[in-house]
């Protein structure tokens, strides 16, 4: 399909936007207190997040094909579905859009963050923002982000094949439902960034926005989830490339 | 679609009332004692009152279109995509429907109403008939509700331009799974109104029906799940004019 | 559709067994001791049958139509869809069908039931099989019965007129998450049997099979969720054809 | 279909790799320390395993028709559907595939399986990669995998009667979600094996990998849930062969 780089430009700001306005808001329901969903757990969050790809990728879809995602921009144009010269206008509607929903979902949950502030041993609030490992060590840290990013666009290219998942316009809910899955399996050790967007402007509006004790933004880290889908994402299309 | 006066009132009435039937119903099933589903948790509500949109608006579809909203009517209205002359039929059977939805979740569940006066420090019921805010902070909860209900009513939108999803008649599922989604991740900072039938017409059959210790039907807080999704709707159409 | 006596009867048996062998096993996988779903929470005892119900009801569909269930079979003799001479063939399937479902998930976790004998206190097991309600009070269970159903019944019905969902295969789909929903939602005070087959076919088992430790078949409470289903299944179809 | 050697070949090894990566994966996530969804429950397995049936059967369907397990493919040449010299290349790469799939589950958990190491009473880790029984008792054991395999492969080949299912594209959903439920249903006794390449290939795994503080693979209990599955395999396709 061939956009215009305006349509791909709003069309990834609202898609991403709306993705990052789930995601950091799922983040924030189970995590902070004062809020109802307080502590329900991982399933609530891989359905959060995924739910938010389904809502922001069918919403862009029919001004920029709804990638939201710069490892999946990558692999399609790698897998040759779209041309190089789409993908800086294809990212910068993603970190804009990630920014933009981020910051939304903190206006959501303000006095949930604001409630923060007043308890003893605040609690710090980047993991609502970005991802944070389990156990620091960049280099695993990284091999888990590859091959989960694998796992999230191998199989978006090759739903395109499966003509009629396209023709009844469900193959964004299967995507979606992708989404839930990488979350429940492969969220454990590092949470699943596989998405250089989703990570990286948050992290930026977390280091901008006065949210109070909201500890560090740990930028010491911030390189593993951007370069870990990115190398995913292009390993993802060159095996799809390989195989079919 | 040119739906009958008549139609429409019919089709919103029982579409309205079966998803206040599952929301009422979900809130009792998870608050109140002698419930099989007691204390299951967040992602029982959101997947209980996503499952009432779906079964709410796919009955009511054939009759109304389905939209069991006031805020999705309004948005379809200011989009275009409905006379505002039918935008009163539309809220009246959304507001009879809600007020008849929830008072035959109370019937489903009268006996664990009636079970609750006879504990010590029975527990107030309104949150199972309308959302109370966690803080209560009105100008940040009509925030929240403005901003869920835009992420409710621009993709209820956007998604109709993936035709195939109205082709396969899988759109409503779509859209119930884009409320679990709103549930999940948007709900707990005020419980999600995002319709202004579904709270302010169970709140009504709250402050009258002889429910032994109900407790305040909070009538100081009910105009903020009304005007944050009113407003919510004409924005998401707004955005929606602007952007497609 | 017309289907012959011979295919309704094996349809409706194969199908109604499916049903029953995933909704009294997953009551067994959360129930009994040496499980490993065991305490797993509503959340799964609702998937579980909806599931269950997905399952069974595309497995009968090409034989049958899938009905599974005696207050659907009834609802749709109401509204036209099916002769009234074949109900009686699909409720002796039906009925078949639950008893050998029932038996099959009996065998599948034969060891958790032995297991069961050996604690002190054992745990009576007939909620494995049948319905109990929470609070025992016969004209309020059948209300609660009778509202379950219309929500099950008036659904299905209404589904029929969203064309697509029949031609995309998704509407056995729509109607397993719609039981999901019920399940959720109005499951709390009587265990929803919304279907006399699902809740006397596994009691007349219940009463029959070497249990160890099995406790009472609680026969005076059997004919609610059978009189419950068949009155809400009248009713729903009753509505759906006043409506629609 | 008629596909080739190295389609059937190739298209399986990345399927099946794909379901392992999922479903060891989640094993490891709700099992292991320093996991973000550690002791997240039932559900999270259920769906994590149904959701990777759903990302390996879709990347596999245009290479192989993606079936993924043994047990599916015995039961569509016994139905015909598939000629029978193609069974041993679809279960070659089956196991290939599932051996490959759960090395990189455990290479994306590396720290979390070198963490089990280091603490007191480090915990067995054979769960995450095979099955085991909750009560050893090989002839239920055995009867436990064949009645869930059988309640996976007929459905599986009703499904195709349902012919706007292939043509949505939605028919890999439908029998994920069918995963699913005999996940929550039939998974308590035996942690439902349904499939030998998903049990063995692992177990290979398991036995070969440097895992610290690893535990026994459990020979002794392994053919079970290889033989389990093919008796199912074929007895489901035999009751379809009878039925339809």
């Amino acid at each position: 399909m061939n956009f215009s780089h305006g349509d791909i430009l709003i069309g990834e700001i609202i898609g991403t936007a709306i993705l990052l306005l789930f995601g950091t808001g799922v983040c924030a329901a189970v995590t902070l207190n004062h809020s109802k969903a307080r502590a329900s757990g991982w399933i609530v969050i891989a359905f959060g997040w995924g739910f938010g790809v389904m809502a922001g990728a069918y919403t862009a879809a029919p001004l920029s094909g709804g990638h939201i995602n710069p490892a999946v921009t990558l692999g399609i144009a790698v897998e040759g579905g779209q041309g190089w010269d789409k993908v800086p206008t294809y990212v910068a509607g993603q970190l804009i859009g990630a920014m933009l929903g981020s910051t939304l979902a903190w206006l959501a949950y303000y006095s949930q963050f604001a409630a923060n502030a007043d308890r003893d041993g605040a609690m710090p609030t980047l993991g609502i923002f970005s991802t944070i490992p389990e156990v620091r060590a960049p280099a695993l840290n990284l091999l888990t982000e590859i091959i989960a990013t694998i796992a999230l666009v191998l199989p978006i290219l090759a739903f395109g094949l499966t003509r009629g998942l396209g023709e009844s316009g469900t193959q964004v809910l299967v995507v979606a439902l992708l989404v839930v899955g990488i979350g429940l399996s492969l969220g454990g050790p590092t949470g699943y960034a596989i998405n250089p967007a989703r990570d990286l402007g948050p992290r930026v509006v977390h280091a901008l926005l006065p949210i109070p004790n909201k500890g560090t933004s740990d930028w010491g880290y911030s390189w593993v989830p951007v370069v870990g889908p990115v190398i995913g994402g292009v390993l993802g299309a060159g095996i799809y490339n390989l195989a079919f």
